[in-house]
């Protein structure tokens, strides 16, 4: 099994707090959004006297409800075309499971999300990358360079859009794009949509099962991590209207037994969260992210990429090694006995050398604290340079 | 992915409800034992207000409050010891991931809880079943026929102690004979010890962990599922005192980011458990398994294993396809509305051909229902062998 990039400084973060510095935590996806008291409040009043084993494929009213919930996003599904599973996480495990063999490929645009190598290593699925640019703001690559990586073991296509960690939210051309190569190749399209209501400036997310005739081919990872800011939930899905890679995939799941009951009940209730919530995640996340970019842009010899969704962004450091610098942080360097921990990006590429002066920064905090740490950051830069 | 034996029979069992019959559950283990008020208080009184990741190996208190746990049963760990895990199921695949490549082997004695095949499948890693008898009550195999069975592929020996599905409890010497022939082939001794609270007839458990030098040998598997009658809650955990395997069960641990957080509270609570609740239950179920037994053995041509711990026990029926009875039952059967479901033994082995004419049965139901469920196993006998 790989190591996560992030989970090398971590004992360097514990030992920062141990010497007294207050860390600021950009280097990981837990928003500091109040979970939605519609979903607090049914774990509260819950009456369970018995907690038993829920059903698989989870429990029947939630996945009447999610069914619901996709169709007002124009995803036409059915309760039978969804399993619940245990976070995100297991949605991927099940699907890589259920869609290759040992020794099989999945191409998947880089920088991608780092687990995507735990959960292809644990079905013995080889990663293939394509790398996406920040010069082209972490577009989709030309398909013409997909095909060049399609071999008759490529089974398919993993993309995460919105994008982490980029932010980047793949238009209504480059699904098509996607759709028209995945049908011509008979290759799934696994799309992670986890991030689909961190949508920005007037955009809207475009899921691959809006695509016509992708039926068959389309397998959507979604969870209720971020929407809600219920991270520790650990409650997801999987969505496919394919019956063989549902049918499979509910072989994963009754050897696990069942989702989490708790955080089923609280995952069924935050689907009755008000617009209201959602509108001010986004107001407050746009404001975080047009701050943030504000400031990393006045840092001489830094680059962003301008991020549409979710609440990543990449930034290029004048710097070699990003790594190091990183390390640094949390070992030397402090403002007013704060420091910042960025990911370091390099473990979001599966191409050697990739991303080694980049950083993925996660706006999961207040604007204060932003301000400081991106601060803390310009700081860090002058001294570590000179 | 194989497929679980009593998973083939739920359509009938649905379809049986649906007509209007009441069906007796003999084949799952969900036990309809309260919960202890202690853990299920504990949720409803949590003040979360961002339900955030938890620690991937689990919460640094509940660790804690487990090693206690552990040193007052006898078994010496520390909390670096524990990785909390979604179930048991997850250390169980944990486990499996850390110890074998694809292609190696595991033995483990039959009958056994089937879903270790689907761990198994997952991992890539190749099940070797060694036949358990019932007319030696599911005893330990001869070690000689343990050693005709290891080959150079051979990484370790799985048991589940107390047994599911054969509710046998292995004796310390027994566990001394494993302890003897791991050490001899350097393997791993993996303990399914989630029944370990449940052991009866004056009999106590004996942990793998209690054995001396096994600590970089044994991995114990543990659940709150059954203990805590908390099936539902989906918390185990993975203990091992060798550091590489701790290790290397993170990474998978990190992939899936971390246990569920409602249900870590929940677990966390549960161990100040009253030992009343524990007399009370063990009572109960030393009651459920006499009259089981009882009853079952008043029936011509019923052969019944005499278990002494957990809450399944074997039995051998008069007929030739336990699986076409246990469909026929849910499919034809009735007494006063009533029928029964039980779990085909055949898939509880892995040896193609055995176990054709036994049925595993949970006492999971209180003692009126166990006998009217008996009286219809009895009455089904007559009508389908006549």
């Amino acid at each position: 099994m790989p190591e996560s990039p992030i989970r090398k400084l971590v004992p360097f973060a514990e030992d920062a707090k141990k010497r007294g510095a207050k860390v600021l935590h950009l280097n990981i996806g837990q928003p500091d959004i109040k979970t939605p008291q519609v979903a607090l409040d049914a774990v509260k009043n819950n009456t369970l006297e018995v907690l038993e084993y829920s059903r698989t494929e989870g429990s029947e009213t939630y996945r009447e409800k999610l069914a619901a919930y996709y169709e007002k996003n124009d995803i036409m599904v059915s309760s039978a075309d969804i399993i619940v599973t245990t976070g995100g996480s297991e949605a991927l495990n099940f699907a890589m499971g259920s869609i290759a063999d040992a020794d099989d490929e999945v191409i998947i645009p880089e920088p991608f999300y780092a687990n995507y190598n735990g959960f292809a290593t644990s079905a013995g699925v080889k990663v293939v990358p394509i790398t996406s640019r920040m010069e082209d703001n972490f577009a989709l690559p030309p398909i013409s360079e997909f095909e060049k990586l399609i071999t008759p073991k490529t089974k398919a296509i993993l993309i995460c859009n919105p994008g982490n960690p980029t932010g980047y939210l793949y238009s209504n051309e480059e699904i098509e794009a996607l759709r028209e190569i995945v049908l011509k190749h008979d290759l799934f399209l696994v799309a992670d949509e986890v991030y689909r209501e961190f949508t920005y400036d007037e955009t809207e997310h475009y899921s691959i099962l809006q695509e016509k005739d992708l039926e068959n081919h389309a397998i959507i990872i979604d969870s209720v991590s971020k929407r809600y800011s219920m991270c520790g939930a650990r409650i997801g899905c999987l969505v496919s209207k394919n019956k063989e890679v549902i049918q499979t995939a509910l072989k994963f799941a009754q050897a696990r037994l069942s989702p989490p009951t708790y955080a089923q009940i609280a995952s069924e209730a935050a689907l009755e969260t008000n617009q209201d919530y959602f509108d001010a995640v986004k107001t407050e996340y746009v404001s975080r992210r047009n701050l943030l970019i504000k400031e990393l842009e006045k840092i001489d010899g830094v680059r962003v990429a301008k991020p549409q969704g979710a609440f990543y962004c990449i930034a290029e450091l004048p710097i070699e090694d990003a790594e190091d610098f990183a390390q640094w942080l949390l070992e030397d360097f402090r403002v007013d006995g704060e420091t910042v921990m960025v990911a370091p990006a390099a473990g979001f590429y599966a191409t050697s050398g990739l991303g080694q002066n980049q950083i993925r920064i996660a706006y999961v905090l207040e604007r204060d604290s932003l301000k400081r740490a991106v601060n803390i950051l310009k700081e860090a830069l002058k001294s570590y340079i000179g």
